[in-house]
């Protein structure tokens, strides 16, 4: 435990520096920076007794700072009633982390599909948004090493496989393996996080290009990136993380190390989920997120027309858009210390999780139907209440009630009088299988002519037995 | 069709005034006001061929302006990265009809839940957040008069029945009533709406505090406040609508005589929908938003403990929370003009909906389940794949993928040498019915041990018979 007092006068003063900035109108960035600083500080001094300057853990404020790296100039800032800075989420991740610290969860599995935003350029037919949905599992709790993370994979497999995207890939590496490589190829310390935002992009951009961003923008030795490159080349299976172990420079780091025996441990227990034919180890896979601390994957469609978009320019200035390249389908990770960011005593709560971009796979599945020239039913009606002849509304709306409150999904026309070939029409418009038509004739004769829309066959079902029939009629079907 | 010249010399002035304000930064009441008579001037405009002047329809920009009346205060507002004014949604309706108007779409029937935003005062207990969700349903298009409105009411009411919430009352009230009976108790044409929104708190302030706001800060003349102190206190049901319309006053406007017309027809089809028992038509029922053109109405429960919280202050000032007093759970109604304001043309599609307060809903199941101490199943796990032995790892997880695979929905603990003890006490936590238990003889021998949690019974099952088995044996629970 460290002096709290000491750490209250940091607080103090730290506070003094954030709202200084904020009076000179100093840039965003700046501000973030200093708020991370701040809200560390707080974290380390705990939850004791001293009610004044405990950390006081609210929904909203400050809770996305200092978690996205460079990404975090997509977060969607507004203002709360207090003035106080406020973001649209930017993932489901982070409030995730937060609901677990404020609830004190130690273990839980779950799934969330929701919202997010991202201050983004939008370029509709490639599935990107500025407000989308997101669909993120994640497994919370002390366990023993790459189970449940094993167990994320094969819902990623499990999901692509299903849905009959194509083929797919799924990337997988390890943080600490990209970390260890930085080192031994003599990255500094301080440029571990931004020369591992420009890996990010050679699933975008080619090595060269990412060579060019490393020395010229970020200032690294051209021999540390062509080590880099060297490494980023590689990807395989159980047998390359065996390699690595043995390399001779990779195997000077212990982080490297920790991570490669762990990939290991992670392929065998995925070939006994049955999903390592779509698994590949690929030391290229960076992730720019700053929150995770373990295993990293992303899944891509390969089949061509899916494939993601090489080469093309992600950048703002970019308007174009390409049909049907929809880049990464899955991403995800291990993120051991987010939880504990969030916790007043800094209680960690390992987590890993995986983020499914259900937009991208919806519009990938809508241009494929659109292709096929399927015409999918948009709803679930099963018979409409139609009349032969005028002055039935109230018959119709009578017998409509008899139908929902049995649990019948039927339709009537809002007409008074409509002719019953326009309701015919609805019907096959609609893709209805069913019409159930009331006349003067049938209502003496306490039945109701029953057409099935495809056949065009027509019988007359006693009114106390048209439920029963409906419901036995589609359940056919 | 107006002059077009003319109009667009309107929107170049109009425009400059905007501009002006926004340069003066004038309270934000008074731009959105401007930039509304802007939007209107626009859609006057029509489509035309001159693409300079002509009104283009964005998705954000300007949407929400000028739609909510005095509501207007709680849209959250944020800005575009090009500066433009932005707000979150504050409803599902005014998108609903930009999406038609933007889309072309002359009738369409459908649901929809999803977020909103409201700048309000939160109170956790009474299920009021500044983020939630709702729930709508819309039916648009040009129909017979009150067929598609009654079937609304049909929706709310069947809602309300099959959730078992307890008693519930859903007052009915035409915005053209409201209108004429202005009119005839001599409210001024320009106070209309500020007067409705007034009346709209009824269901919160006795008649004596709405009077005071209408006289002393709304300036009405104290007999028309009178006169209508008269009307809104008068409910029933088609009988009402009936004496109104050869009531003396009332009867001179034409207005009101539509919508009392109007309110017969609707409890006619509503008899035929059986849900008269719970409607009621309610002088008093004013609903505050401005696009509201015909029918409106809301759902109230009426049972002790859930009835909305008489007399209580709804404002900023008052934050405390009472328990399970959740107000109005659905509400809605008719509105004609909205789509034609955001189509160049100004077509109109006539549309009536509902939307259904989810989470107040759902605030009440839960205390109510609470307050059963029901123990409600957070997952629908099956069953739990154990082993009675140590290193039985690999078995478990090669299990657990058959049973995945068969779409069964399995779990193992994420250990890898778990006591068998706590595998039992995971399922007793989480209600898991079954345990498929593997050791050393079960491998041997080709067969799982399946145990029922409850009853403690466990039988030998070949491994090739597991999948029915636990199939035959959760269908049956």
């Amino acid at each position: 435990m460290e002096d709290k007092a000491q750490i209250q006068e940091a607080i103090k003063v730290q506070g003094e520096v954030v709202r200084k900035l904020k009076s000179e109108k100093a840039s965003k960035e700046q501000i973030d920076e200093e708020v991370a600083k701040l809200l560390e500080l707080k974290a380390r001094l705990g939850g004791g007794d001293d009610g004044k300057h405990q950390f006081v853990l609210k929904t909203p404020k400050e809770t996305l700072t200092g978690k996205y790296g460079e990404d975090s100039k997509l977060i969607y800032d507004l203002k709360d009633q207090g003035g106080e800075l406020l973001s649209l989420r930017y993932d489901l991740t982070v409030p995730f982390a937060r609901y677990l610290a404020m609830n004190k969860i130690t273990n839980i599995k779950r799934y969330h599909i929701a919202k997010v935003y991202r201050r983004d350029n939008p370029a509709m037919t490639r599935g990107r948004y500025r407000e989308f949905y997101q669909c993120d599992f994640d497994i919370a709790g002390q366990y023993d090493a790459m189970i449940p993370d094993a167990e994320c994979l094969k819902i990623v497999h499990e999901i692509l496989s299903e849905l009959e995207l194509g083929d797919f890939r799924i990337k997988v590496n390890d943080r600490r393996i990209l970390d260890g490589m930085f080192a031994v190829c003599g990255v500094p310390d301080d440029k571990f996080r931004t020369i591992c935002s420009t890996v990010d992009k050679l699933d975008k951009l080619p090595w060269q290009e990412v060579r060019k961003e490393m020395v010229d923008e970020k200032g690294l030795s051209e021999e540390a990136a062509d080590q880099i490159g060297e490494y980023v080349s590689l990807h395989g299976g159980m047998d390359l993380a065996e390699r690595l172990l043995q390399d001779p420079r990779m195997s000077q780091s212990k982080q490297a190390c920790a991570g490669l025996s762990d990939i290991k441990l992670l392929f065998s227990y995925m070939q006994l989920f049955q999903v390592t034919d779509k698994v590949v180890f690929d030391l290229s896979l960076a992730r720019g997120l700053d929150y995770y601390t373990g295993v990293i994957y992303e899944a891509v469609l390969t089949q061509a027309g899916v494939a993601p978009v090489a080469l093309a320019s992600n950048d703002a200035q970019n308007g174009s858009e390409e049909s049907v390249s929809v880049g990464s389908v899955a991403g995800g990770g291990r993120y051991d210390g987010l939880v504990g960011m969030f916790d007043p005593k800094n209680r960690k709560v390992p987590c890993v999780g995986v983020s499914i971009g259900i937009e991208r796979i919806f519009s990938i599945m809508e241009q494929r139907a659109e292709a096929a020239a399927e015409k999918v039913r948009t709803t679930e009606v099963q018979v409409l209440v139609a009349s032969a002849q005028k002055n039935l509304l109230e018959e119709r709306l009578r017998l409509v009630t008899e139908l929902w409150n049995a649990g019948i999904k039927a339709e009537v026309m809002y007409k008074k009088n409509p002719k019953l070939l326009s309701q015919l029409q609805l019907c096959e418009e609609m893709g209805i299988p069913l019409v159930a038509i009331l006349g003067e004739q049938e209502l003496k004769d306490g039945v109701v002519k029953l057409r099935v829309v495809v056949s065009r066959e027509e019988v007359d079902v006693p009114r106390s037995d048209l439920i029963t029939e409906i419901k036995r009629r589609t359940s056919d079907a």
